[in-house]
């Protein structure tokens, strides 16, 4: 797989062991260098309860003149008052004295358990030696995208090998998934030139489109942050290439969100849920969001009982009026409900397909406009309530 | 228990097994009968996808000549289609037949699969067979009240004894309970004298207090139903009697409400949510059904594991515009988290907390007004998970 990254130009990766996580061998601590200047943009969590490096971030972007983003795994520094604050600012100079760049130029996020103060000695050791550390190609990457990691069972990379640039991702996230304009830590990396403030809203665009259409179990993490940097020089992109870089930044933030679902906590099922005929987008990702997020469905999922009364019954508590004649359902290619009547169905046949597909498809059709969304969630298993009832103790 | 019921006067109750289920002797047809024309007043789910029933029982209420209520367990009658529709009014006419009242005069709700056609031969055979057996007395009451069982381990019964009059109330609900407006079934019968619009406001007022202030798992279901049936004779309640009827009622709602949740499927705890300090009620409510909703949260007490930043955070996404030094938590006694900032605590004392009680309290306060809110949930478990991932199959 590695060998087949695309990466942009200009970046340098770590991912190394500084001693944050309590288990000795654990990669915990990431910094992205960009050799030159880079364009920088960024989303946030919507949650009130913001983290403090989402504090410290937001505040500094977007900007023109972006070096370096460093990340520490195991903690989140959320919830920890003023001096998290502090913590947070001095994380990004710690890295700008080893640059030789300005604190601003610097940004920072952290994914962990919340509410517990920041281990300041081991990141005033740890993170110079992983600026000093940070070298370009596949391998360092590799050891980045690790070191962000908190409960996820792999790595999640997508990249995209664009005419005239390249464009390079990757996120973590497993848990505390319930998007809300941005879910989990993401970055982005491309050579492109792109100015800042149409980075900014191209950022935004894919979001909506990624994102935001992921939910493991619909909490929305305090932590949350995606970056996109660009260091490309020469003219800046517009008109039809601004689209086609929007539509490539697009793509890659659809496969992390997906990957994100695919490797939820537990999971057994990554659910693909497909509504098309609302009024708006908006009232489709509502009812896709409402039934992602039921409990009844993704245990029915993690069963495979096709209960699709789960499924009808939360789209209708979804808060967008409907009648029940608007609504039909499908389970993979099979009609189970149609223009509000069941339809005769093989209930072996559709437990089967739940039972034998890592990948289940479910699709809600209504007769209301041309809207529409997909969503990716996951099955609720056994699993993740055990892996969740004992994370802190 | 049953010795100490208080029961209304004036009304006769049943519950047989009249073949609905699969196991031979579980009580799956309940009736009500008042032997007086009552005053009727009913709350009903918000849900866009209502079961039969419910839209048969809303369109004939409030009414001031109401004789019946039938209820079958096993099947919920919803998204059935017209046939649904013509079968829940069947229902009503078979029970008409036996009183010699109108059909309107009948009022109809079923729990159970939902998607599936009733077997309305066992039905036509039961509900008059149930009828005829309506007796008053504790020992029918009883009966009826495991009639309208589903996956509830015992029945829900509160009654209170007021000045002048009785007030008997039971219920059921162990999952697909997520509030709005009403939520599970419940059935409130007085022998005081209430006319039918006062009684629609009483219970309006009491189950925006009550059942709309539980949750299982956030699943609105189709079919919501609570019924208040008021057959005294005499002058109206007015004044300060109706507001100490409407105490009454709220008292009653609240104990039946708490009962689902302390019977929710799987839940080994009963998990308290106090939220003050808010701008209004509504705020409060919004916070606490937040926290009470999430999955995080809720395997985090299963797992007696003190993560007491998965409320705070839970309390940050739930829509209300607040600031971290706004907020202050306790978990049982121990204050955890003020204005902001984390306060040293004792994990090991937290946890014990947890593990040792049945009913736990969260509470969480603001400074933004004297808005509150107390609501009920349970734990999310591992027994969820598996009583709902093989429901129907």
């Amino acid at each position: 797989m590695m060998s087949q990254w695309h990466l942009a130009r200009g970046y340098r990766y770590a991912g190394i062991v500084s001693g944050l996580r309590a288990e000795p061998d654990r990669r915990d601590l990431a910094v992205i260098v960009s050799d030159r200047p880079a364009a920088a943009a960024g989303v946030f969590t919507l949650n009130r309860v913001r983290a403090a490096p989402v504090q410290v971030s937001r505040g500094r972007l977007p900007r023109p003149d972006c070096r370096a983003i460093v990340v520490c795994s195991g903690n989140a520094n959320a919830c920890t008052g003023e001096q998290g604050l502090a913590d947070a600012r001095r994380m990004t100079e710690l890295v700008a004295d080893e640059l030789g760049c300005s604190p601003e130029q610097v940004l920072v996020a952290s994914t962990g358990v919340i509410g517990r103060p920041l281990p300041m000695p081991v990141l005033v050791a740890g993170i110079p030696r992983a600026v000093r550390a940070a070298l370009p190609g596949a391998e360092a990457l590799n050891q980045a995208a690790h070191a962000i990691l908190t409960t996820d069972t792999g790595i999640k990379v997508a990249t995209r090998e664009q005419p005239g640039y390249t464009l390079t991702g990757f996120a973590k996230g497993a848990a505390m998934i319930g998007p809300n304009l941005a879910t989990m830590l993401g970055f982005l990396l491309t050579d492109a030139p792109v100015a800042e403030d149409d980075l900014q809203h191209v950022l935004r665009a894919a979001t909506d489109r990624s994102f935001n259409c992921i939910s493991v179990e619909g909490h929305t993490s305090t932590n949350d942050s995606v970056f996109l940097l660009a260091n490309g020089d020469g003219p800046r992109l517009s008109g039809p290439e601004l689209a086609a870089f929007q539509d490539a930044v697009t793509g890659v933030c659809v496969e992390l969100g997906r990957k994100i679902a695919y490797d939820a906590e537990g999971a057994e099922h990554l659910i693909t849920i497909t509504v098309e005929g609302c009024r708006t987008d908006a009232e489709a990702r509502q009812i896709a969001k409402t039934v992602a997020e039921s409990a009844l469905v993704k245990t029915a999922v993690y069963g495979a009982d096709p209960n699709w009364g789960r499924i009808v019954s939360a789209a209708g508590y979804a808060g967008v009026p409907f009648e029940e004649k608007d609504l039909s359902l499908w389970l993979g290619d099979m009609p189970l409900y149609r223009s509000g009547t069941p339809l005769p169905f093989d209930p072996a046949a559709a437990s089967a397909y739940l039972k034998h597909n890592r990948e289940v498809q479910v699709h809600l059709k209504l007769t209301l406009g041309s809207g529409r969304c997909t969503f990716y969630t996951c099955d609720l298993t056994a699993e993740y309530v055990r892996l969740n009832a004992d994370y802190t103790t």
